[in-house]
């Protein structure tokens, strides 16, 4: 049980600008007078505070209410531009990054093309991009939000382990947010993606989701209770590293058969390539014919095209991905589960595999109100989860939408 | 976000006093004072509360404590036998059932056997044995806790689906508490246990935790930030149906090739019997000499005897709970698991088999810092779980020791 402690005068004073921010975020427009009725705060201290926010930009005045006898109340509201933050997403091939207001609304995006694990060139482009990002900006900044892949430390910023970028005990929270003189939250980019689908794509209204990102490597983010949820060593949602099969194939963390030695993009591009090394007749032999390796686009197309060889490779990494998914069922009997990432372009074929797999391997009450569906198709979720846990942690703001 | 909402007069009271007796549970002995400068509340009102749980038996002065300048003050404590509450734990072969006091102190135990899965014997037995301990009780009963088998809805208390007792839908909260006129809270028993490992065992010292029970059903409880997950469908660690074989053995769900169907002490004890009926000379096959089919102690037996047969069975069982233990940490990354039930007899060669499949199966930064152990051998942790649960939901109060 957690007892109010002596709060000091100025905590008090804290407190209360963020519950009247709050209020007026949330139910904005809104008069004075009904923020103190909300809130359970005197007129006085709303109005001071109110004050505060109108001096500061971050609330602005916005035309007469009803009335409710007397004079009509003037009606307040939070400034949705009057701050921006910055969101990047560490991606495979590229770091995106973006302005998003305080509504979440996307004001600009950039990127920055990245090749192959190179730890420093990483870090570097990192830099860079926040760089251009702050010389566009044209409101103040708030901070940085960062998703970023591996196993994160979102209280100290330090990236424990990232095998795609050749990271371990990285402190890139410190170092940015030093150099840029920020606040700065950094998140794994599953767990961001997954707040950012809860906040932004489901409003808000369910209690638990779990979104899963498979690209080269694939990951979890799980909200639970509305909140994002890291376990104890900020590894939670590591699916990809699940040992799945026995006497597998060589995984980047050094073990055999991990899930993402079959389900990733990863996976999925170097069946394809053996397949079309044994098998010139596959449509996934042609691009050999131009002395090229096969892409996971050429496999989409391969799969419209109706090649057996191509659904044999996506359908085994559905399914794969599902047996994956029928374990988080049967732990967490989560009912809202969104897939995302590069492999989403295998379309039908590919979602028809994980369905089936993930029923099938569960039981019936706890699948029979499971959905298993592919998330948006725009690239800016990871951007707009990790901005918004950077507005939850500065002004304790939560957007959505 | 939240908003305090205008509060009734009577919702105050109710608020303050729950408030109070937290305090007293907590913090007591303590002076009014000290729980007026605590909770923010007046002295007027501690005082009123107060009063209110002196005359109803809830709580008691306790001499007086040092002076901080004027008179020395009355400490006022909550009195821990003032109420009892009834526990029970559905088990296996029997049903368990316990007089608890307010601080999880255990007053009596009763029990009640039961044989298969006859679900209206089974209710049968349910009312018999709270009958006992009601007739048995020496104090006024706050209400009843059970800790039932299955996927169990607490907020209704409806057994939704217990293969174990053949209950599919039953109300057995209503029908409990409509018969005993009691306060009741149904919830799964590996839930319950969790709770209670959780509260009892472990002091509610740490954030996360998982425990895991392994009978002839298989269930994990999963303890997150301090509470009991339950799911969106009230399935959450219903781990004993994920499927692991692929063309496994049909299971009592229906399907085929789930957890339960090699890691189960059911499972072993089926082992044992096809070892002893194709392999004369193992030490399993002993029982059959007087006509008898091995049990698990007999397992235990040979295991110790330095059986291989016994040894490989039961590290085949060992190996399958580990995987799915691997599942679990690479999806919670929960670094406290432990393990309860009737299979842990087997001792070490079981636990080590679970332990090192687990380890070899998890991605090192999320396994460095987990511990697998063994739970108390004591039978009553579901009893003290679900009696706990009852007390945290009709008064808000969290015992732990």
């Amino acid at each position: 049980m957690r007892l109010p402690a002596k709060a000091t005068h100025q905590q008090t004073r804290a407190f209360n600008e963020g519950l009247v921010l709050r209020t007026l975020y949330d139910l904005g427009p809104i008069s004075r007078a009904d923020v103190a009725r909300l809130t359970g705060l005197t007129r006085t201290t709303v109005s001071d505070v109110v004050a505060d926010l109108l001096s500061n930009g971050l609330a602005e005045e916005l035309g007469r209410g009803p009335s409710t006898g007397g004079k009509s109340p003037i009606l307040v509201g939070v400034v949705a531009d009057s701050r921006n933050v910055v969101g990047l997403d560490l991606g495979e091939g590229a770091f995106a990054g973006a302005l998003v207001n305080l509504r979440g609304d996307v004001r600009l995006t950039d990127e920055e093309p990245v090749n192959g694990p190179d730890g420093g060139e990483a870090i570097a482009a990192t830099y860079r991009l926040i760089e251009r990002l702050l010389a566009a900006a044209e409101r103040p900044i708030l901070g940085i939000g960062i998703g970023a892949p591996g196993v994160v430390d979102t209280e100290t910023g330090v990236i424990r382990w990232a095998v795609r970028l050749d990271w371990q005990e990285l402190p890139l929270g410190r170092l940015v947010s030093e150099r840029f003189g920020l606040p700065t939250y950094v998140a794994n980019d599953s767990r961001a993606a997954a707040v950012g689908e809860y906040l932004f794509r489901q409003g808000g209204r369910i209690e638990n989701l779990v979104a899963i990102k498979v690209g080269t490597g694939i990951g979890a983010g799980i909200v639970l209770g509305g909140r994002a949820f890291q376990g104890d060593g900020h590894g939670a949602g590591e699916i990809g590293h699940i040992s799945v099969v026995d006497d597998g194939t060589l995984c980047r963390c050094g073990r055999f058969g991990c899930l993402e030695t079959i389900a990733s993009t990863r996976a999925i591009v170097v069946a394809a390539r053996v397949a079309a090394a044994e098998d010139p007749t596959t449509a996934l032999a042609a691009p050999a014919r131009n002395g090229q390796y096969p892409t996971l686009d050429d496999v989409r197309d391969a799969l419209e095209a109706g090649d057996e060889t191509a659904r044999w490779i996506v359908v085994a990494a559905g399914r794969a991905l599902g047996r994956a998914i029928a374990g988080l069922i049967g732990t967490l009997n989560v009912e809202r589960i969104v897939l995302l990432g590069r492999v989403t372009v295998l379309g039908e074929p590919w979602l028809d595999a994980v369905r089936d797999e993930a029923r099938r391997r569960s039981l019936g009450p706890l699948v029979e109100h499971t959905s298993i569906e592919l998330g948006s198709a725009d690239d800016d979720i990871v951007m707009l989860g990790s901005s918004a846990l950077l507005m939850t942690r500065e002004l304790d703001l939560v957007p959505r939408r």
